[in-house]
């Protein structure tokens, strides 16, 4: 037990550092010191920084809760509005630093490191089929034009969303991510 | 002309190290070693690593070509196209990697260092000021949906670009390239 918090305590660590800080600016030490364990425990936890990234990635998408895009009882498209809505309010909320950890790694990381490059992609590759299902069931139900494909619209969406969140870190203000939500759900889905 | 060639070679080669590794795992060596100049000599050209981020910012917008954007004698949309197009092709052809030096600051540095997140937000509002009023002549001409907002759409389809290039860098593929033109292009503008 004492050894399976400690792990969790470090793997909760790496996963805000990185995402607050990116992957090349978090050292070990930064983990090490924000979960209060000795700088050198951290290799009884995880093989390398490169693991712990890789953990910090699967953290961050359990947080997304994409349960939001399958809910019952509420009509496709709403279920993608409610989606983004929840992470753009946690980007408002959160004074529009850090955005998507997927992302981030995507334009830091995975030019250079095969690994993190494959996580990124399962990523978005897995959120991208999310958000195609969501669509697939809308044009189904007769809400979203025929003529869209699927495919193209949901790997589109998700850059859009991507995009916004830089674009909302460098502007510190909601600007990118209402023309994204005008844009998509006004526009683009409508 | 000695001092200022030696200047240019240190300020492209900050450029392309910044570009190829991003800011973080960009040090001062690695930057003089690309130039071939003794690594003190940096700090005879630039005040510091920050400064020359920021050069390499001025030299990347430079090199975006935004003339494309007002080239007479062409259609609004049809030149906006050609203006991904050409950034486009750029990725394609370096086998999807570096993808834009903006968006890659705006990812890694932006949250961290005031100044340059002031020049990602410039770099974005210029660039962003640009496609509105392209957006805006389409308008004008008759090309585009008056309903359309060019200044929310603008940031949109920015927006959208950048998350492309970090997908087709994860996934080492045209294919978030090709959903932003088929989804731009053909559905938004359309």
């Amino acid at each position: 037990m004492g050894r399976a918090s400690k792990r969790e305590e470090v793997a909760q660590a790496a996963f805000r550092q990185f995402h607050a800080r990116g992957f090349n600016a978090t050292g070990i030490s930064d983990i090490t010191t924000a979960a209060g364990v000795p700088k050198g425990s951290f290799y009884n936890h995880f093989a390398s920084k490169d693991e712990s990234a890789l953990e910090a990635l699967r953290r961050y998408g359990e947080s997304l809760r994409f349960e939001m895009l399958t809910a019952p009882g509420r009509p496709p498209l709403e279920r993608l509005r409610a989606h983004f809505a929840f992470l753009g309010r946690d980007t408002v909320e959160n004074g529009f630093v850090r955005g998507c950890l997927v992302g981030n790694f995507g334009a830091e990381v995975a030019d250079h490191n095969e690994q993190i490059r494959d996580a990124v992609k399962d990523g978005f590759d897995q959120w991208a089929a999310r958000i195609r299902q969501v669509l697939a069931e809308a044009q189904d139900a007769g809400d979203l034009n025929d003529a869209l494909d699927p495919d193209a619209t949901a790997l589109f969406i998700l850059s859009a969303w991507e995009g916004a969140l830089i674009a909302a870190r460098a502007d510190k203000s909601a600007a990118p991510v209402d023309a994204f939500f005008r844009t998509v759900f006004d526009v683009l889905l409508h």
